[in-house]
């Protein structure tokens, strides 16, 4: 489908295909008020994305509970191509249960031993958009 | 500055440099009271951001007048490193005087030629992290 001069809307199925393709993404909150995103490192449980967050953070504050978003995109600013894909949905932090079952899914602490808590986002919308290039590869399957 | 297990916190000087080594940022703005992030191709303007957006996206409307995050990082997940900043200003689009003068600043519209607003953000807020490890890279000067 096209929309919007050129962007094509994904659908949830290819969004769902892409979101594993990436190790990087964006996680937008709230806090005092104000907007703020960052970075993570991420895999995909299912169709809920998991990562890690420092146990004194703000952001650890931010995500629990809430509503969130959560953005992954490949961009080529050379080629003028690209997709993302974003969800919504309530972060909740990994139960002691959740934790013994999946391991530690590759997320290794970047920054230090301590930076073990483990957050879960359930999508309870997914959104996909790509940047449509006549004769655009396509998206992988 | 040493904050969080290892994240290290940047000044707003080392904000200000990282900001233009990249070319793709990360917009984050409320739509419909969800949170949503999409990724722009961004130039710099003395301290101020600007991207494109269509004439007739959601994007357009939620990021004309409103407070929005901006994010921009670099992060290598097989080194374990990387940086963000995030700016926190008010969005506007820019003027026609400010357009004449400006130019297409190299952001040429990916999606075809009405692919044409431009929107400028001026921070009123840039804080940037970076993660710490021991024998890491020094930043950029």
């Amino acid at each position: 489908m096209l929309i919007d001069e050129g962007l094509e809307l994904l659908t949830e199925e290819q969004c769902r295909a892409l979101l594993p393709t990436e190790a990087i993404g964006r996680i937008g909150v709230t806090i005092g008020a104000l907007p703020a995103i960052f970075p993570v490192n991420y895999q995909m449980v299912g169709q809920d994305i998991v990562f890690r967050t420092g146990t004194a953070t703000n952001l650890r504050a931010a995500v629990e509970g809430g509503v969130v978003g959560f953005e992954v995109d490949h961009v080529d600013p050379s080629a003028h191509e690209g997709w993302s894909v974003l969800v919504v949905g309530v972060a909740r932090r990994l139960t002691d249960g959740e934790r013994a079952e999946l391991g530690d899914l590759g997320l290794s602490p970047w920054a230090g031993p301590d930076r073990a808590n483990m957050v879960r986002i359930h999508p309870e919308m997914t959104s996909g958009r790509r940047i449509a290039k006549k004769g655009h590869r396509p998206l992988p399957a």
